[in-house]
């Protein structure tokens, strides 16, 4: 069978929405992929620990296997156990009662974004955020058809600020949001709370949603928890926040994840996560609804190790002729570096795989701002990852 | 806290999309839960059997999750022993060669569709399909923010009859696709391999795509799977097929599913599936993967109960002077089918769920032209079926 239409997949490309048609397609699961080859490559790019999830947890999602926990949980938001555990865990951690209404389960914490964008950006739109920023956020506003408009953080004196002005002055009439992470991806800044309190009289003034991307919460290093919007908001303002059992419990490969919204669009988002995915697996969702339950261990480790790998990096990086560190991140798993003289973040990340075969991200994936520094994910068991950093201070030299 | 501007819940409602304020909020899901106070009901109205999941599929998961399966998996369009077994499994039921580029795995049939519907509509587009139709299907093309088209189909003597010129007719230069299902949910109507064939030569000559729901392709009682768009249609067709595990595997809480697309957009495939859902857990893979492998046996079983459940059907209704039988469903595993002289379906399925404690499907949700029908999923175990239809024909006597 020959048709003559069809021109080496020309077509099939070009009956895309033009949003699709200009995806980015350079992404840090791509690169990886493409090191594959090199043999003995330690590899720091993902946002990934290389902790297996802890046993207490597969654990509850055997029991689930066992108990036939196999059929479609009718309510879309998510399985009781879950529901109220993430009730639970929110009330408990942010010191005011949250209902069983006020989260939505999702399969990921990218899919709580990507509902988020789904319920309210589109073509027309923008949506406004500082950047270096998880390119996923930008894409998702961008697959959604609205603008991802990103405003640059200044990087002075090794630190990261939020300029709020600046943030302000780019929203305009056609503004649906504003999203930032805390603790950010890949800085490791951690929105005070003041600049939240800014954030959020902003949004009422204007109308705008302010989406907190808080599933870095628990790994910060100055106290249990970053600071978060949700206490200091009311629960029917504008907003929303994405989190994840992903990084905090080491469930990255689980995908579950949350969405925290006003009470009265509950059934809204139940609806919503009906068309988009039907919902969540439930011996998922018994590991996640195990893991929010008892997993105050598992947070206390993994940031420990967060810190500890941060410790590391410092120990044996700071001072290296060659590497420019930044001041100590507040939260989060990464060290965001430069390497003196190398402006391109490709060419540095090039350099660190071929001569140290240690895999970084390069800064230009997290927006122009980002574009000469690398991300290291440091959450590694510690000996492994002073190899790597051993390597990379011996390669660099 | 108090802010004058927050009037119980109707600024959050306010600042969604268009598209999501008026979502459709009604649906089967909710309708089941709404029934849950009754006691003793049959639920008959998901599209769900009540068997659980084998145990080899369990065993998967379980052996993968004493393995440590809890990490991403890097390439987002699925792990490669689920592409490998989605591409044997796809070669062996067509007869033609799958290679590893054709299928992207995703959370979900549902999320398939939505995946779909991402990559191809939004505002100002519209994509068609007949109707009565599973109203998954409408709203995912609503949120998309086209417009959902839904074209009647005739029902003439028991049969349901597509009318492709209608169809074709109902088409004009915003039209992005044609989606159907086949075996249809809920007529259990077939595509005929000739109306297939005239779906893709419309969707040639025009540049729309042909999506073809094939999830209850194994649930078909003239051969060992219905008819399908895939090998008819050149790789490169812009066409594309949704499927799932859950029906033909007795995988639906399980939320795996695959969307096979032209190869030439595997990697943009990809890319989307990283920004909507960064993929499906590993440990779900691993579950299917094995389903898929060593399943064969599963889907006779499953096929074998549908056609118990059908057969059951005609034993104790056929005749029965309320109920007005359709002919026999060419598969899937509903019936759909009307009491006579009740022209509204939520009265019918409300008398049904009062006097028999019997939950069905109301037709309205399914598209104007199933407004006077109820949907009876069949897919019982026979003793549990029997009892329910029995229920129903001493209740309506």
């Amino acid at each position: 069978m020959t048709h003559g239409h069809n021109q080496g997949g020309d077509a099939a490309l070009q009956a895309l929405r033009p949003q699709i048609q200009d995806l980015r397609m350079e992404n840090i699961a791509d690169l990886a992929m493409r090191a594959r080859e090199l043999g003995g490559v330690i590899p720091l790019w993902y946002g990934e620990g290389d902790m297996v999830t802890p046993a207490y947890i597969r654990d509850a999602a055997k029991a689930a296997l066992d108990e036939g926990v196999t059929f479609y949980i009718p309510d879309m938001r998510g399985h009781r156990p879950l529901i109220e555990a993430l009730s639970d865990y929110q009330s408990r951690l942010h010191g005011v009662p949250f209902g069983l209404d006020r989260s939505t389960v999702t399969p990921g914490g990218m899919q709580a974004v990507h509902l988020a964008m789904t319920a309210i950006a589109d073509a027309g739109r923008n949506v406004v955020f500082p950047e270096p920023q998880w390119p996923n956020i930008a894409n998702a506003i961008h697959v959604s058809g609205a603008e991802p408009r990103g405003v640059p953080m200044d990087y002075r004196d090794g630190r990261w600020v939020l300029d709020l002005d600046r943030l302000f002055d780019a929203c305009d009439a056609r503004t649906r949001a504003i999203v930032y992470s805390s603790p950010s991806n890949p800085q490791g800044w951690v929105a005070r709370e003041d600049e939240i309190r800014a954030l959020l009289e902003f949004g009422r003034r204007r109308g705008i949603w302010i989406i907190a991307d808080e599933v870095y919460a628990r790994m910060y290093f100055a106290g249990p928890a970053a600071p978060s919007i949700l206490p200091l908001a009311e629960p029917e303002d504008l907003v929303m926040t994405v989190n994840t059992l992903s990084k905090g419990w080491a469930m990255t490969g689980w995908r579950v994840g949350w969405l925290t919204h006003p009470p009265s669009l509950s059934a809204r988002f139940g609806a919503l996560v009906q068309y988009m995915t039907s919902g969540t697996a439930g011996v998922l969702q018994a590991g996640a609804a195990a893991a929010l339950r008892d997993g105050e261990g598992t947070v206390a480790e993994i940031r420990a190790r967060a810190e500890a790998g941060i410790a590391a990096t410092y120990d044996i990086l700071d001072g290296h002729p060659a590497v420019e560190l930044p001041a100590r991140p507040e939260g989060g798993m990464y060290v965001f570096f430069r390497l003196r003289g190398v402006e391109d973040a490709r060419d540095a990340c090039r350099l660190v795989l071929e001569r140290a075969r240690v895999g970084l991200a390069p800064g230009h994936l997290f927006g122009p701002t980002g574009r000469s520094f690398l991300r290291m994910c440091i959450l590694r068991e510690t000996t492994g990852l002073r190899e790597a950093l051993s390597r990379m201070a011996d390669a660099l030299r």
